[in-house]
This record gives C-alpha cells, sequence and structure tokens, in this order.
C-alpha cells in the first residue's frame, strides 16, 4: 500500500524546526537556514535544484538520505507556508513558488490553503494544484495522483503536526542538526502526548547531522 | 580554570528528558528508563555500580562518554530529585541515596535543597553534603571542594535547566536516545529563549544513541 513519508526534516538539538519571525527573507525564520545546510551541501540537492551548474556537491550518508526522500514519490502535500511567504487571499496570480520555472519535484504537488486558486502547470512535470478540503482532502487527492506510488509530506512544521495527530504518516526522517535556537517552532508539539506507534528503524549520524528515521506499522 | 560539566544527560528524541508521574517506582518517570539502557549497557557503568561482578558489559563509543563523565571530576552536585524521592522535609536520616552503602561518587556531593540536614559519610569517599543557600552556594562549595578539578552537575532536569539560566555550565554533553516519550520534562523549557553561547564540538552517533558535547567559552 502506498505510503504517506516525511524526509529531511531538519530540527535543531534543542527541537525547533522554524525559527522565529518567518518573513520573506527568513522563510525558516531567524537561525532556521543553518539547519538546512548539511542538504544544500550535497550532491543530489544541488542537481535537483540545479546550484552551481548541478556538477558539484558532497556524495555521502547526507546525500544518500537526500536521494531516498525523491525515490518512489508519485506526489507532493505541503504548507500554504512552505510554498510561498504570502498570507491570506493570493494577491494575484503571480506567485508560482521559491523555485522557478521547472520546480524539483516533476510530479503533482497539493498546496495546503484557505483560498482557492486554479492549477499551474510548472516546466518539467510539476503541477501546483490548491486544496481547500483540509488535510485528508489533500492526501485522498495525493495519494490518487501518485498511482501506486508514495506520497511525500514537505512541510512547515505545523502542516507534519496535523499530518501526525490524524495519524496519516507511515515514516518520518528527522535530521538533527547540532545547533541550538532557543526560540521557533517545534516539531515536538501539540501532539497531545504523541506521536504514537512510531519506532526507530535508522538512527546515524553523518559527519553534520544525525539521521533518525521512524516508521509506524501498516494501516 | 574548573569547569562545570554535565555528561552522559539522556533526552528523547523529542526532547524530554523525565517522564510524567515520578514515583519511587519510576523515579524517572514513566517511560524513562529506556533512555538510559545504552548506558546501563556499558563496561564503565557496571563496574562502576557493581552490577553482574562487574565483569561485564560493552566497550566503545558509549563506554568512553560513561568514562570522561568520570575524569577530572573532584566534586558533583545534584538536584533533590535526583538524590531520592523524597519531597518536602527529610523524613528522618534513613534516605542515603538510591546507590548504596559505597557511591560511584568517592568525593564530596552537594545535594540541592530547601531542607537542612547533617552531612552524611558514606563508603569510598563519597560525602553528601546538604545545601540550602541554593545554586550559587552550591557552585561556590562544590569547587572549593574540589581542589582545582571540575565538578560535575548531575540532574535532574530543573537543576539543569537553573544553571544554564545562571550561565554556569561551560560543557553540556547530551545523548539523545531514538524513543518518543511524548510527555514529561523537557530539557530545552524554561530557558529564555536560551542556553546561548554553545558550541558543538562532538556531534557522533554509537549504535545506540546520538551524543552530541557544546562547549561554552571560558568565562
Amino acid at each position: 500500500m502506498a505510503r504517506l513519508r516525511v524526509h529531511n526534516f531538519s530540527v535543531s538539538l534543542d527541537g525547533y524546526a522554524a525559527g522565529p519571525d518567518q518573513s520573506l527573507e527568513n522563510p525558516m525564520g531567524v537561525g532556521a537556514l543553518r539547519l538546512h545546510e548539511w542538504a544544500f551541501a550535497t550532491r543530489t540537492f544541488q542537481q535537483s535544484h540545479g546550484l552551481e551548474g548541478g556538477s558539484g556537491g558532497e556524495e555521502g550518508i547526507d546525500d544518500q538520505f537526500i536521494a531516498a526522500g525523491e525515490t518512489g514519490i508519485g506526489a507532493t502535500i505541503m504548507g500554504r507556508n512552505m510554498f510561498g511567504p504570502i498570507r491570506g487571499p493570493w494577491d494575484g496570480n503571480d506567485w508560482k513558488g521559491w523555485w522557478g520555472e521547472n520546480p524539483p519535484f516533476h510530479h503533482p504537488v497539493f498546496v495546503l490553503t484557505h483560498f482557492a486558486r486554479e492549477p499551474i502547470v510548472m516546466d518539467g512535470g510539476t503541477v501546483f494544484h490548491f486544496v481547500t478540503g483540509g488535510i485528508r482532502d489533500a492526501f485522498d487527492r495525493a495519494m490518487e495522483a501518485a498511482q501506486g506510488k508514495d506520497v511525500r509530506l514537505g512541510g512547515g512544521v505545523s502542516t507534519v503536526q496535523q499530518y501526525l495527530r490524524a495519524e496519516l504518516i507511515d515514516e518520518l526522517h528527522l535530521v538533527v542538526a547540532p545547533s541550538l535556537l532557543g526560540r521557533g517552532e517545534r516539531l515536538f508539539d501539540h501532539l497531545d502526548g504523541g506521536p504514537f506507534g512510531f519506532s526507530s528503524v535508522e538512527f546515524v549520524s553523518s559527519r553534520a547531522v544525525l539521521h533518525a528515521r521512524l516508521t509506524r506499522a501498516a494501516r
């Protein structure tokens, strides 16, 4: 059965996945960019995001985890805040995500929002769909669009928390970075004593970060 | 200059260092004992605590960290809850800690408490002193007793938080276990956006846990 998977979700050593004061300049909040430096350094990330000509980047454990997060995925779900910095109603149709004309998804992407908007067809196979029916509607539509492949769940923090509370996540791959943020949004908050049912199946550090992979028994 | 060091302080992947509902049966709270299984398995812990004849236990990274936590230490500070399950006034003088007649410290131990009590001289060089003057008084007395060696700070959670807020801790060695507790006491709470000034100097996983060692610049 197809699964809902979270991959390469970075948190600080004190548990924060986003910093305070998110803005266009600091889309992850102040100080949180450094939680992701390990990912930017990998070959797979640089290739899929067309950085530095796509010819550089490091191989190794971190790169393998980045690549694994793109394997067997047929659709993506993400929160509004991961799609863009705009809050409230769409201010025209100019904003098409952070990723340029050819986003690194190459499959349907379902964006959770309270404000309806027509789908956007991008280059390279990515289509952004805007879902106003809630997390289960997005889940159902993404699973159908994935055609038997798995669905990947992106951020932000509150989106992952909603899916954890609904017990819809099958695999949760966290990356703990050796930084302290002190403030921001914690992943493990607002979970009513959960998440429940997860077991650690992999727990290994690279030179940069810790990778912790947790799975839940099949639904 | 002598330093105040925290070693082998275990937290769950979701940040809890103690579980809910602490009691005589569950001194660390429900579910938290498994955060420490990695330590119980080591040769150094088993030897220093006289477990299984002291002849067993595993060597390796975890064992090295346990041993490092006992190296160069001349005195220990701990909270009342780490010393025992009794709350409020001392109920007689029967309770002498969790560790039997020959505790694994072999140096002066300063127990933070609101209730005065005469020192207790144990076998093997451990003397329990009861400090009612607060964390700075305990710090000063322990530093003096350590005679130039470092002072180790034990738990529990709130004791470490108090010393973090006072910016008196020089080295903080955390151990992240691949478990989720969901409830309990978090280490990184009540710190007013801190702790401040720490840098990661070591970040390495064993087969069982992650070791994260942070230090602050000299006072």
